[in-house]
């Protein structure tokens, strides 16, 4: 190993940088929109997968966070975290058993979405006296998991209810991007009829970055657990939910062929962009470069085309604005956290991988 | 840590499964036809990302292997692997320090498509007694790197054959997929315009596993790269390269919710599977389910819509052909060994994740 870079100059290629000022105020900005809104906090870390960034978004007020899979969660609370959601259907032996000795140290809760589901948590968690929190799933419009009405909402929130180890906590949605309204209006339908047969709901959960800064109807959504916001992307700044001086990461790469006065060729391909479209037209953006676009992936190449004039040359060292910052972070075994161009530390992506 | 699994069955998911004894057929088919045709193959270990399977392809009759970062020639090496090939321009101080000190250890050969590469390899490679082979990289149609001309070509052979630490090695080419003919006849030309000025091309190498079955002109490629061969994929059996039963990886996962009768939920997605379509409609199938495909990813969910009668139920274990398999063994830690049902070993994805 090399002595640690001081500065940006210093750091090899393909490296991941995270702007420390922008994420910080980034994660200033989403609490205090939280707070004014009356909705608790709660990010998820699979943005950023770092225990260092977990504890600022809880310093700065969030209520707990959010992560998807047991490795990232066993990650977190390895690091100190004590107070976890994991929005996720636990299936199988190997996972639950897991997921009690999680529950044992920390404060925890999860979803489900079927009655498969719920039996198989209310096997393993059998202490009343410590009963884990689950909250039912909806698909309110995104097509994903989720039940698909208000009466199966019902059936298995009951069924939660009835299980000695389990507590009924609420409802959860991933929403369809760009349709929160709808997904509230589900939400409410249901939270009602759950209501009425005297099944309270503590939480009302909902997430994404990109309709996080809408007004919130505290009314519905007791909780918020967007991920992307801390480092957003290019994706972000495309839905408005941005600008480009909000995006903290970027992926620094050099310029390793140009081969035609408009085609330069990245040392940064799938392996450190990802090859993550969603939906945009193209894989990036050079930052500060007008005109140049990632136009093409493929696994350790990146293909730039240039337009209107800008040029490259071999040597050059860019810095990528990728379309999705989530993805970008799993390919990375450390990145390097600056403020302007100095190397501020290098972090392990410690939950970078953990896919169970 | 629990036991090793003994069997499929025991294995958490999501996870990789590689079928050994189709890789090692695999292994076995390529390097008969390549010997048949009179053309060195020399593997390209994107693929498998394995000490284990590079050394197969060793014992089984390849001249070297293909790298395509330093990190990962690093890692080959230090498992024992003597012979490597880095078709990549190598640009910075840093990696040329590394790529020296691995010259050093093993025979080693790289590729450029500049001026500026050259200088800069001419700059550490000095040693007269054991001079770097280079080789040009040459644009034959797939658009990414390489010189434009057999006259560029020419330029840069002239310039690695003068200077005293390099060696000029031959042509290179990373030819578009699906149009063989042109790359060869491209090279043909340019090889001979080289011999007319008194530049042999020792080598001249293509690669890309949906040609590879073609018969080779060994008047011309005398070295052949392929690498998801090994593997195998759906874009390989979608090219007629392979059929459903050479495909040796899948994705173990597990069914984590069916919201609808026609829509089951993996525990694998693009963290797993990755986002790569290569230009096919889906992102993988279920391998013996017929009808049903994965239509959709996010980072930990996998969409399966069931068509044509197929059904699931939450918590089935099923096995997901990828579209693109180098991309997914980037993405995972260890994966499994398997022959029939029975796990035969659990290896670390050894030279995963190094993107310098």
């Amino acid at each position: 190993m090399t002595a640690r870079p001081k500065t940006i100059a210093e750091i090899d290629t393909p490296a991941v940088l995270i702007d420390l000022d922008r994420a910080e105020r980034n994660i200033a900005n989403a609490q205090k929109a939280a707070d004014a809104a009356g909705v608790k906090l709660r990010p998820h870390i699979k943005t950023h997968k770092l225990p260092f960034f977990a504890k600022k978004q809880i310093e700065a007020g969030a209520a707990g966070i959010t992560c998807q899979k047991i490795g990232e969660a066993e990650v977190m609370a390895d690091a100190g975290l004590t107070d976890i959601f994991l929005p996720y259907n636990i299936i199988g032996k190997a996972k639950l058993e897991r997921l009690l000795k999680l529950h044992k140290r920390i404060t925890l809760s999860v979803t489900a979405d079927s009655a498969a589901t719920i039996a198989g948590l209310a096997e393993v968690f059998a202490d009343p006296t410590r009963p884990l929190k689950v909250l039912v799933e909806c698909d309110t419009g995104a097509a994903r998991c989720g039940v698909q009405t208000s009466q199966e909402a019902l059936t298995l929130a009951r069924q939660i209810d009835a299980a000695p180890g389990l507590a009924f906590g609420g409802l959860m949605t991933y929403p369809a991007a760009g349709a929160p309204e709808a997904a509230e209006a589900w939400l409410a339908a249901a939270r009602d009829l759950l209501k009425q047969q005297g099944l309270a709901c503590e939480t009302v959960t909902s997430g994404g970055t990109p309709d996080m800064w809408r007004k919130q109807d505290a009314a519905i959504v007791t909780e918020y657990r967007p991920g992307t916001y801390i480092y957003m992307d290019r994706y972000q700044v495309e839905k408005g939910a941005a600008t480009a001086d909000d995006c903290a990461l970027t992926v620094l790469a050099t310029v390793v062929s140009v081969p035609t006065p408009t085609r330069a060729i990245l040392d940064s391909g799938s392996k450190a962009l990802s090859s993550d479209l969603l939906g945009l037209a193209d894989h990036g953006e050079l930052v500060g470069i007008a005109d140049a676009r990632v136009t093409a992936l493929s696994e350790e190449h990146g293909k730039v085309e240039l337009t209107g004039g800008a040029t490259l040359a071999v040597g050059d060292r860019v810095r990528v604005l990728p379309d999705h910052a989530c993805v970008v972070t799993n390919l990375f075994d450390e990145v390097y956290l600056v403020s302007g161009d100095r190397v501020v530390d290098v972090l392990p992506v410690a939950a970078r991988g953990k896919l169970s």
